[in-house]
């Protein structure tokens, strides 16, 4: 079949908008029609030319939604007219990593994911014969798109596609990292680095788990308003801090009889390296935890001094919120459906296939939280 | 009153072994009869003048077991004849450390034990009327000492005092790093990096914890032996490996299905900022844990890619084995009697106080695990 596709043939160049050639999904595969999908800055990430492992001519977009519309042989989850959202992260639920009940990181097609073909080794898209890539196994930049069943997220059919997209990744990125990586309990103080599309569902997840304290840290002073609209209580800038930001943070977070200060949680949603070093050493001495969300530049490392961890506090890092995508995903979705969590003002621009370098541009602008691009 | 005492009077000159006056203990505080001390890299970091925060004159020690002899005003918990073993790490239980449940790290009396003070901010020890410091709150290379009442364990009388004085440092380090701060469960995979004597009481932790694989990894090949009989399984010696550590021992830890590798816990016992780098990368894709145990020297850092972190491990550190003193050390001293752990093979030398810079020789050549000082 023909499908109308966004397509990115080369790194720095913007997406051409051309009709591609999908086959049908082969055994264990699904077909889907892709109703919506956000614009998310990994996608930029990759057509910017920094990911070291993108690869070119491919389909980019991971954060989509859509309606199952066939099926290939020996699919048993799901069927034509599901409603499901795409899973850069899938879950096969029988793999090592699935069965540890340690870790979201499905590996069962992780190899042929990151070669972006299909598990079988081959791609389903192609013009003129000439092979198109797959991209984080969903190009939701692709109108009709083909996934593994295990990497499709089964949801509430009256969820609008045009919100839900989000949970694809942003959301889930956020949220899931409040509650699946961090855990944070009840009355915890939370900073968090980054108030753009990852940081402010980081934000809305902290306000969900009762958090005391939510401090956003920014360097653009209109994320102030974005932050306390999901519940942010303190906003920081760091170029407006006189001295050292890290200092300032701890003193921040002193309360009470707790005289030396740093927070509970920390978040990292810039993918600085300098700020998720910050991020760490202005967590608690003794038990304060320090989440990598954000993406470093390829080759980028982190430091800090052994002592930061000795003295209690924990570095870790967060993929998909910690997400199982098909057991976690849905009950997202049940959550945005049940007003737990919020996902409308977030989308600040949608867009037609047509506009979707647009997208891009506004994102490089810094005058979108979000953009969708709606089929 | 006098007592024999081993001083530091500078950094990098061998120990003195003079009388010092000692005064009487004072609220809140505790006389206690030193019986025998062990010689800890600690002491030994701080004499070379390596550490920062090294202050002279003092009287090391902080790895000693003794008797009450004398209490101060206000002392409820310890009274004259209780066999105790002092804490460098105290547990006050009143502090909001204490009070979190999170960390075993009391904050109560730090400031004045970093200034080699007591709490009141005044020494107990002096020569001649000359201040002498107080080390790590213990000073336990005097045969008498006065420790504040929240800095001493009261553990069970019959146990040998030449024998749990390595409780009071080595034994729960190692020891709690496994059960208090990885919480290492039933058949899991394992690696040490650093088969001294904290290493093997790592192992032996592990051991009792029912892990699977213990891999030891030192550069002396005269561990492996050291490393069996505390229950390792396999031993790697760097030098021996034909190309790069980490995947070789990534490798080495794959069972079964599990076709990525890694360990499930990696401990660094070595304070080698490169070697604690190895241990975080040989950790398990998207669970292992890596806890620095090894006191790095001033001012190193240690690094990696933050991907290490997204895709699931987890950095964290270990001070006195996350153990709560007042309240951990005693089970630990009875685990002891009942043969759970091992301690009289690794106490391989047994001196006098007047033999006491020996044992920083058997330090520097290697040639002891643990050498313990009996007054």
């Amino acid at each position: 079949m023909k499908t109308r596709a966004a397509v990115a043939f080369q790194a720095g160049k913007p997406l051409e908008i051309v009709d591609v050639d999908l086959e049908g999904p082969r055994e264990g595969e699904v077909l889907v029609e892709i109703k919506a999908t956000g614009i998310c800055h990994t996608d930029e990430f990759t057509l910017s030319g920094a990911d070291p492992e993108g690869i070119f001519p491919a389909i980019l977009g991971h954060e989509g939604a859509g309606i199952v519309v066939d099926v290939g042989p020996g699919v048993t989850s799901v069927r034509k007219g599901d409603h499901v959202i795409p899973l850069y992260t899938p879950e096969c639920r029988q793999c090592p990593s699935c069965l540890s009940r340690k870790t979201n990181l499905c590996t069962a097609i992780r190899a042929t994911q990151g070669q972006g073909v299909m598990p079988d080794g081959t791609s389903r898209f192609s013009i003129n014969g000439e092979k198109i890539h797959h991209y984080m196994g969903c190009s939701t930049f692709s109108n009709f798109t083909v996934l593994p069943e295990i990497a499709v997220a089964k949801v509430n059919p009256d969820a609008p596609f045009d919100k839900i997209c989000y949970i694809g990744c942003g959301v889930t990125t956020g949220v899931g990292a409040v509650f699946n990586t961090a855990r944070v309990e009840m009355g915890s103080t939370a900073i968090v680095f980054g108030l753009g599309g990852i940081g402010l569902n980081v934000i809305q997840g902290l306000r969900l788990a009762g958090a005391d304290m939510i401090i956003g840290v920014d360097l653009n002073n209109s994320k102030k308003e974005w932050g306390e609209r999901f519940g942010m209580t303190h906003f920081v800038n760091p170029k407006e801090v006189g001295g050292d930001l890290v200092p300032y943070l701890v003193d921040l977070t002193k309360r009470g009889a707790d005289t030396i200060g740093g927070a509970d949680y920390t978040f990292d949603c810039t993918g600085n390296v300098t700020v998720m070093r910050q991020a760490l050493e202005s967590a608690h001495r003794g038990w304060g935890q320090s989440v990598v969300i954000g993406v470093a530049g390829a080759g980028q490392e982190i430091s800090t001094r052994p002592f930061q961890l000795v003295t209690g506090r924990v570095w870790k890092g967060s993929a998909f919120g910690g997400a199982r995508g098909r057991t976690d995903v849905p009950r997202i979705v049940d959550w945005y459906m049940d007003g737990k969590i919020e996902i409308d003002p977030m989308i600040t621009h949608t867009l037609s296939l047509d506009e979707i370098n647009k997208g891009f541009d506004l994102m490089h602008a810094g005058e979108s939280i979000r953009s969708v691009v709606v089929y």
